[in-house]
């Protein structure tokens, strides 16, 4: 099996529009769509970090998507179109190849996107996944980290931390807990949960917004950087998971803010807003962004993942 | 230096379009441009294969952006932004970045684009490196490999095998070449030389193009194949530079057309064009590619480079 039998039998069947003209060509092409901005977004995965070799192929392929699903639908942008950057040790094993498919398709049915192009290539390192993810905003529409202005409220969707606690049980973490959140722990680690849909329509209310990667505190850093304001993160209101306190207990809020991993969206709009998220604080002047429960301010040492 | 002043410190300056915002959101934005199709295309480059990690870190920049660029000159379209993913072994050197963002920049210029985004990690493993190259074709124009009419002429940019005659050198093959030939054939390995400019107009003359890659033969039976129909080259025709001709001697051609990392274009068109580019054969009805060299076919056992 070659790379042109590999694309072809694994990878063609995944490239369901026009302009993708089947990878059988030099590049893709994404046609025009006046009054709407093309928004793209690129993240890799990485062995030991974001995933584990001994991972099931199908959640290693909806990580490398949804990692970047998350930061378009934090943008305000419903996803289109994917490209696929893959370095496949050798020899490269159908049955692995077959799963991995598999997960793309799973998650390309529920998304509603395409697979547009990409590159495979064989290497003596380690696997090394790279996805390239687009999607539309109406024009000049796109949700920046740059727009929180003081008084807005601040949101996340989702919970907090529990892929961390995946990662923490995956490498070994003692804990008592039971089977069940166990597994619910590393799933939300292995395959994140993206709230895609509802990001879609986040330029609607949203002033700012910046996906949860590196943690809590260290994203909302971003953002506040970004947008020249500081904001206060009520403990007490971020969303956490029965499964991730039951493992870190009494450090479930300082471990969660800092764990990394969510692919959850923060955003900052009105106050008074419902719907499927939770307010946890408020932008205010300044700049920075303080932790505080109960009134008393909580220091967090190393505020999220950092690669160097 | 974690990964955020990195890329303020090296990349963001390379980050020139508004789009980009300064690499400081999630996600870039291309604002549509009606009448125009956007061309996406990536390639990743491998240590080992496409560069040596003692490589100037200048030319392997150029490289990894280069061989994106012959992709989207094969298919008519102007380059105008690329994305960068590039996994860094730790520690990170910043000389080594320095280097690598001066061979980036260097090219911008030169070739008139700008960053628009990326992803940089660290890595337990070697220096990997994927590029995503796109630019713009007028709407419904873009050179693809299913056009070729049997009467086309094959026409091929620039001169073919220098690059893997240069690899023959870093990988120890013996020669007694002159210092000027050793020079310029790994220099044609290290930096290819993609016709960007030649390329952007493309559409107007071209019925089906392809960038060299995988070896002159292999991709010509790429379009062959798309376009369903058969070429024939001749040999003689197949231009080949001083220097490789020092190098492989008799075994020049057949080495050649099977060398791949050309990062040249070949494209058929109606006979009698003339232009920076190289009459080198014909398409008729059939299949296949067949080689001869004054009416004896030449038979080549392995056409191009395959990664598994």
């Amino acid at each position: 099996m070659d790379e042109f039998d590999l694309i072809a039998r694994y990878f063609a069947p995944l490239a369901t529009v026009p302009g993708a003209f089947g990878l059988k060509d030099d590049a893709a092409i994404i046609p025009a769509r006046p009054g709407f901005d093309l928004v793209i977004t690129t993240d890799q995965i990485a062995d030991g970090t974001d995933f584990f070799p001994e991972d099931p192929p199908h959640t290693i392929a909806r990580k490398a998507l949804r990692v970047n699903l998350s930061d378009l639908a934090a943008k305000g942008a419903k996803p289109e179109y994917y490209l696929l950057n893959l370095a496949l040790p050798r020899p490269a094993r159908e049955e692995w190849l077959t799963e991995f498919a598999r997960g793309l398709l799973d998650d390309q049915l529920q998304f509603d996107i395409s697979l547009l192009g990409g590159d495979t290539s064989a290497t003596e390192g380690s696997l090394s996944i790279s996805v390239t993810a687009m999607g539309f905003v109406p024009q000049g529409r796109m949700v920046r980290r740059s727009g929180a202005k003081p008084g807005d409220a601040v949101y996340v969707t989702g919970t907090i931390g529990d892929s961390g606690g995946g990662l923490a049980l995956l490498k070994g973490e003692a804990s008592g807990l039971s089977e069940a959140d166990r597994a619910y722990l590393t799933d939300r680690y292995r395959v994140p949960r993206p709230p895609v849909t509802f990001g879609a329509g986040l330029c609607d209310i949203a002033h700012a917004g910046v996906d949860i990667s590196d943690g809590l505190i260290a994203d909302l850093e971003h953002l506040a950087s970004a947008s020249g304001v500081g904001i206060v993160v009520e403990g007490e209101k971020v969303p956490l998971s029965p499964a991730l306190k039951a493992l870190w207990g009494a450090d479930t809020l300082v471990r969660a803010v800092a764990a990394g991993d969510d692919y959850q969206i923060a955003f900052t709009a009105p106050s008074g807003l419902r719907g499927p998220f939770t307010r946890i604080g408020q932008v205010r002047a300044g700049q920075g962004v303080s932790l505080s429960v109960k009134g008393e301010e909580v220091v967090i040492m190393q505020p999220g993942y950092r690669h160097f």
